[in-house]
């Protein structure tokens, strides 16, 4: 068990929690509680820490995480242990925690490595349960669903959108390196887990990816003052990108060139913008539920 | 000029900044910021507290706000400072702003008094404007719109569900008494002004007052997991109001069971809830723009 925050291992995490560039150096973050340490896809993690009251109560409900467990989860769990994981005592937890009650599991995790190939794989059709909690039959493959990001800067906002997209079932995110940094502890929190699923590239050139993405047939939107159309009368019947710029700015004016259409979201009273994760999420959720 | 932070009224900001206690019991709040206490309705202002070098960079400008003010808006600023406003030091100022960086300029408000009445006037629809920045022609009065929140706890989520709301068109807010506390300063922020603009009643009978807007023709509609038909496929034609539950457990089974019409919202990949604020902006924007 680590007992010491001077320990090397525990002085990286703090590391890796603080600061971007460690994190870019070593191509790892970190993702804290049990829900999020489940979801981590398995080639994903490195390793895995564990505070002494956690795993003691681990150890008693001879699993490690919620009350609810079901069997799958039981056996992933398993599975997780089986793999090894460090103990850590308390009050060393507290150190490498980003938060101020922590959960008393966390786990290094590589950074994974897309391409604007895979932001353009099929989307999965967004879908209504049954009763039965089942998925229902709506589940056929539309064309690709993009968000570009253009410096947004809250790590709430970066989040939330990634948790709306997987919900709308886009393929990808493309975002430049002035947009929040993806892998800080506040923007992971936000995804709820869909960091572990939604592809995303971070690019040096995000005019060039954009056109390289036009040239795979690719439309691209932009709720823009420009913009004449209602977003919810506008045909996203091909692929298509929604271009999102920064909460204080909007978009930079060489971003919004590259738009194929600007729309607007009709807005009343004296509201002059919405806040960026929200029209990300009503023009994603437009598009994903557009029926020609 | 007040220089002590012992300063009664001094004492008294600190204290509405910070106790919903002292908010409700002196029937005021607090709003930050030169876009905020412009916004403000003049009959709601109590008292302007300006610091020493914001003081100084108006009368320079001969105004007191940002760069860009037009007529309008000078006249505006030129009324606030003929009703008078107490000067305090800079660091006094630091001590009674919610914020890091305080941009030395903050008002005293009364807390307005709205009835379920005012939750039902006419909404005003949500309009395009045109090129020229105007208000198109799409400004007829509609149905009342309404969002009803059971126990809403985050702060941001609820600002900007009022900001969002304002966007929208809707006529008004109901909240029980457990739903985040609308005055604190962190909900006001991120209103960015909605709060001057949005009816709002908080109600200690939240399913008492539901009964009541039923009465007046008010349908309501929940997001839940027993929803069968999609949110983006239901008539929106009448009036209607949306059931909003908490973010970690949902809507109370005695507030869910009120509910005209359970539907649902859609969704990809492994997520099972979009963040509170991002559901209830989509349902209100498909009811926003529903055409019959």
């Amino acid at each position: 068990m680590i007992t010491s925050s001077s320990n090397q291992q525990i002085r990286r995490i703090q590391q890796l929690q603080k600061t971007s560039k460690t994190r870019q150096r070593q191509r790892v973050f970190v993702v804290e509680g049990p829900r999020m340490v489940l979801e981590a896809p398995e080639e994903w993690l490195e390793k895995i820490y564990v505070s002494e009251s956690f795993l003691l109560s681990a150890r008693e409900k001879k699993h490690g995480g919620g009350p609810k467990e079901a069997g799958q989860e039981k056996d992933r769990w398993q599975r997780l242990w089986d793999c090894g994981y460090e103990e850590v005592s308390d009050s060393v937890f507290q150190a490498i925690s980003d938060t101020r009650t922590p959960q008393g599991i966390l786990a290094v995790v590589r950074i994974p490595r897309y391409t604007l190939a895979d932001l353009l794989s099929p989307r999965k059709k967004c879908i209504l349960y049954t009763d039965t909690g089942q998925p229902g039959q709506n589940t056929k493959a539309a064309p690709p669903l993009l968000l570009v990001l253009d410096t947004v800067q809250d790590p709430g906002n970066l989040g939330t959108m990634l948790r709306t997209g997987e919900g709308a079932g886009i393929s990808g995110i493309l975002m430049n390196r002035t947009t929040a940094d993806i892998f800080s502890p506040k923007v992971i929190r936000s995804t709820m887990g869909s960091i572990f699923r939604v592809p995303f590239v971070i690019t040096e050139d995000l005019p060039g990816d954009i056109q390289k993405l036009r040239q795979q047939g690719i439309r691209f939107y932009a709720a823009h003052l420009k913009g004449k159309e209602s977003y919810n009368a506008v045909d996203y019947s091909g692929g298509c990108g929604f271009l999102i710029g920064n909460e204080g700015n909007g978009l930079s004016q060489e971003i919004a060139s590259l738009a194929d259409t600007y729309v607007r979201i009709p807005m009343a009273g004296q509201v002059e913008s919405l806040n960026a994760a929200m029209a990300a999420g009503l023009l994603m959720y437009e598009a994903a539920l557009f029926e020609p």
